[in-house]
């Protein structure tokens, strides 16, 4: 039986939060992960954390740290330890081998390849606890959490229509709808996604270039990627070009949904498994609306310009939805100025 | 040739603004005025300011005040005398037969009917100034200013739509887009209003009842105006109720504007000769687009409901307009939640 964590593990836990924090910058797509070995009088002997990708998890960096001062110890980790072999080998084989006598994990690992850690410790003789801290650890990671436990990014569809809802006019044209404050907006919210994704046909309308422009260098272009069931982007389209990476995802090559486009949940599956823990999704309302429709969007995002069109086509097509008591609703999360623009940020309500 | 105002007047017409403000519960759809008497020493001889309509202007309440000291005194008063007879005599007349020398005015009055009384008094010989502490006199009056100024009351149009700019489902359902607090918060709004207008679409598609309904007492129910150019407002319709009075504007009655339709002008002109200082547009489409473009629109109101609809018609039909560049412009003036929907202000943008 699993004893009751005390003051010393605590502390110790709140520590391994700190210096998961520590990865932030570097580790995506993997989970940020930080470890602290306690020796059985409760003094630290080891420190870890996950830096990056390839590099050693945190617990093997907390065992490397400690020698042979962990026989015996306590590791006390932010996520349940991996049972895994990835490019490094399972951290619970690790934990054993080391000796340590008690495993304290905040989060439970939700990924199904990952995952089970603690039961496969507990099996081996290893005092196990779960939960410790939970809260604290799961902010540091919550994008990794929500990708592993849906097996898909976080998706945010984001759009710009005027006040009536438009988001081009009756012939097409939709530059520009919101402001030069709100597009530099968007650029600054595209480098938050692992992906910037567009249907084709904003691609073709709009020959839509979907890379970060910022006045500050960018760290890492996200991967732009276009639904394009029958591969209709041209070769000289804009989002081709090596201002960023670019993968032009036809049904040929994902699958076909029940809508004979794009299967979409698979897309989203190849996304999570290259890395993308958070797509962004710019329209248009063909995509929109079959993503809606699959409840496979977790934010959305609305640049509403002070402005009427009066015609022109809508931010989102056909949801499925004839009267009133189906709409979709959701709960604002944000609302703000943005220039002269509005910027809503809403979540679809549970259930 | 005027004198500048000394420190007695501008003390003064700051007094004679206060005296204006106690006729703000009463005095519409009258101006609120306040007026000051000067005696040549500076002191004050006499105060007055309208009440309600049909009863004293503020010039002849001081006049009353002040008795035979009015002989030689300076008026100092918020619009300029007014020189027409309407339930009361002109000012002019009355300031003239009192004897008095000079009079300083704040806001020159820009009604075709009353305005003038400064040239006439200038005439007369008296010594006239305009402009002492205008903005602080215009604020009192914005309401009647405007209205007095453009021979219309001020239009708000007010709607509600989702986040996609659907104010129906595609069945025509739209009880209730937005939650309790919002429609709550129109009915406030309409308890600001003079009248609160509809287009006839409106009241057979939702037999819309357009009374003021609050739990705190109504000092006052706006006049309902249905727009109904060929007259199709049912005898049973509940805006024909009692609970508020209800004026049924048909093309007949009105006149007929160049859509074939009741002329929207025109039902302005009756509205404001009515006394009807500001009016409240609840829409429907048809309605709104055609004040639009008349550009009879003074203030938008929007309240979006967080949900999607994916069909249904939108808030505004068609306004000519084909093409991004020639979209209708707005500046939003105010922004915030109300409940879980949001509420947008605007004022089209000028020019």
């Amino acid at each position: 039986m699993s004893a009751v964590a005390g003051p010393e593990e605590v502390a110790a836990m709140r520590r391994a939060v700190e210096l998961a924090a520590l990865g932030l910058p570097t580790a995506s797509p993997n989970p940020v992960v930080g470890c602290v070995l306690l020796a059985p009088d409760g003094t630290t002997v080891g420190e870890g954390w996950h830096e990056r990708p390839g590099g050693p998890h945190a617990e093997v960096a907390a065992l490397r740290d400690a020698g042979e001062r962990a026989r015996g110890a306590t590791a006390v980790v932010t996520l349940e330890p991996c049972r895994h072999t990835g490019r490094t080998g399972p951290c619970t084989t690790a934990l054993l081998e080391a000796g340590v006598r008690r495993v304290v994990y905040a989060v439970p690992d939700p990924s199904a390849v990952a995952g089970g850690g603690g039961a496969l410790l507990r099996a081996a003789g290893v005092e196990v606890e779960e939960g410790l801290l939970r809260d604290e650890a799961e902010a540091g990671n919550a994008r990794w959490l929500f990708a592993a436990r849906h097996s898909r990014p976080r998706v945010t569809w984001k759009y710009a229509a005027t006040l009536d809802g438009r988001v081009a006019a009756a012939d097409g044209t939709s530059r520009w709808i919101t402001s030069p404050e709100a597009r530099l907006d968007v650029h600054r919210l595209r480098a938050e996604h692992d992906a910037v994704v567009a249907g084709v046909g904003t691609v073709l309308a709009d020959d839509a270039h979907l890379a970060v422009r910022l006045d500050e260098p960018v760290a890492r272009q996200p991967l732009r990627v276009v639904v394009d069931s029958s591969g209709r982007t041209p070769a000289g389209a804009r989002v081709r070009d090596d201002a960023a990476p670019t993968w032009v995802a036809t049904a040929a090559e994902v699958g076909t949904g029940p809508d004979g486009r794009v299967d979409l949940e698979a897309l989203l599956r190849i996304l999570v498994d290259r890395g993308v823990l958070t797509a962004f999704v710019e329209g248009g309302p063909t995509l929109a609306s079959a993503l809606l429709r699959a409840g496979l969007v977790d934010r959305v995002v609305a640049y509403v310009a002070p402005a009427l069109l009066g015609a022109g086509p809508a931010a989102v097509a056909d949801l499925g939805v004839t009267t009133i008591a189906d709409a979709r609703r959701l709960t604002v999360t944000d609302l703000r100025s943005v220039g002269p623009d509005i910027r809503i940020t809403l979540e679809p309500k549970e259930g």
